[in-house]
């Protein structure tokens, strides 16, 4: 899918949700244990409940992994039965991989081609023959981490770095700046968490035209509205996920139902926001 | 495995080699594609072939994922070889995962629970808290990626920044600094590359006692004496990887004798430096 196809999609929905599948059996409605997939029944069911209300999925590999060869399954299951069904919907594999060149290489192999993904979030540390390999892909898309919601962020993420383009700046804006300069960078998208709103005014700055992963909305205290404010560009350029609020809105007989009413809450919030924006 | 048990394998074989299982299935033996897991068999070869001349071995992720459900297989079946037959050795699962809390407790799940590794590699950009739900597995070791043997490594590895601890320094040396202060880091090793041996002087200052992963020697241009006498603690605290060089020594019928040859010449260079280090 391309960055156009996607803004389309956000233009017909009037969302730019990302839903996240993040399953983690001991959260998931106790009914469906006795399934032979679980996970795979639980995904099929939100998907099926929100596909119109959210242009994204985004599976997190570490939920699917835990759980082994029945989990990997469950995760094949899962990105086929949206490309078969769904496929105007962009999937995200949430997998922050990355390593030295040949490496990722088979990376960008395993979620590109075996999986059929449009999209993999990569880490930054390791560098431009880390993050090459995934960007070589035609019309898929790798999500580098730049900026991200949880409190270890700040750890290194923010640090006064220097380099020879950026004498004084934030690592992450470090990140930013010198992954413009890649091969094939417009493949790029980044991940900004929500938390620091402000944060996005300098980000744009940096990578006007870029989509961003946004976690962090909602469940970790980010909000909507502000990060629309300062992030939203002339194409939309985010991708709001919700994972928990979603997902475990019920742990009942009614799981699905409740997943939509929180999907169509967020979605009936962008349309205001996209409306707005838009409008002229 | 505990260190110290680490420390007497190495004495006991008077190595310090750890081997790579980066396995590409176009370049083992074409002979072995006819079986049924041509991975796990080339596998099983090579580790009976060498496992009195290493103390560790370590799989990538990548390759096996590159081959979905089959390579996870595949990867499974050869940590469970391991661990049922020799389990003496120190196994390492090259990943470089890293996610917030909650999701890295997943893949820490993942790798020390489900497949029983001895060890992870993990990315420290998302700092803390990603890194944490590793450290909190009683006997399991956490290799984070400090200084990588690749060109990328000066991307950003390398960038002059600042802390409270540290106002001037790399970021690489922020990393290990920071790294020393969360809970269990006990539990800490970390991936330092052979391709700058100098550093090792400098990244013994900050963590004198830490294990290091040593990517780098030989195919990649790192010299063994060199790192050694940069990097060698009264613990021996290295642990040399090579994964083409050994593995891939033919791609013959006699592809594991050659692996073993490769390998005994490794064990031999390593026995030279312990005789004079460790003689008095």
């Amino acid at each position: 899918m391309t960055t156009q196809q996607l803004f389309e999609q956000i233009q017909l929905k009037k969302s730019f949700l990302c839903v996240g599948l993040d399953v983690d059996l001991t959260k998931i409605p106790q009914h469906l244990l006795v399934l032979e997939d679980p996970i795979f029944e639980f995904n099929k069911a939100i998907i099926d409940a929100t596909h119109d209300l959210a242009v994204s999925y985004k599976p997190n590999t570490a939920f699917y992994e835990a759980y082994g060869i029945k989990g990997w399954i469950s995760l094949q299951k899962t990105i086929n039965y949206i490309n078969e069904n769904y496929p105007d919907l962009f999937t995200i594999a949430d997998a922050k991989r990355g390593d030295i060149g040949n490496t990722s290489s088979m990376y960008a192999k395993a979620f590109f081609e075996d999986l059929n993904f449009d999209s993999v979030t990569v880490a930054p540390y390791m560098g431009k023959d880390s993050v090459e390999p995934f960007l070589a892909f035609e019309n898929k898309h790798t999500i580098l981490l730049a900026l991200t919601s949880n409190t270890g962020a700040f750890d290194f993420q923010t640090l006064q770095s220097k380099s020879e383009k950026l004498l004084e700046a934030e690592l992450y804006q470090q990140v930013l700046e010198t992954s413009k300069n890649w091969t094939n960078s417009k493949n790029l998208m980044y991940v900004v968490g929500a938390t620091k709103a402000t944060y996005f005014s300098e980000i744009r700055k940096i990578v006007p035209d870029s989509f961003l992963l946004v976690p962090g909305v909602g469940a970790q205290g980010g909000n909507l509205a502000e990060v629309c404010a300062h992030g939203m560009n002339d194409q939309v350029g985010l991708l709001i996920n919700s994972s928990r609020a979603i997902i475990y809105a019920s742990n009942d007989f009614d799981f699905a139902v409740k997943a939509r009413a929180e999907a169509l809450k967020m979605q009936q919030e962008m349309q205001v926001i996209l409306d707005a924006k838009f409008s002229n």
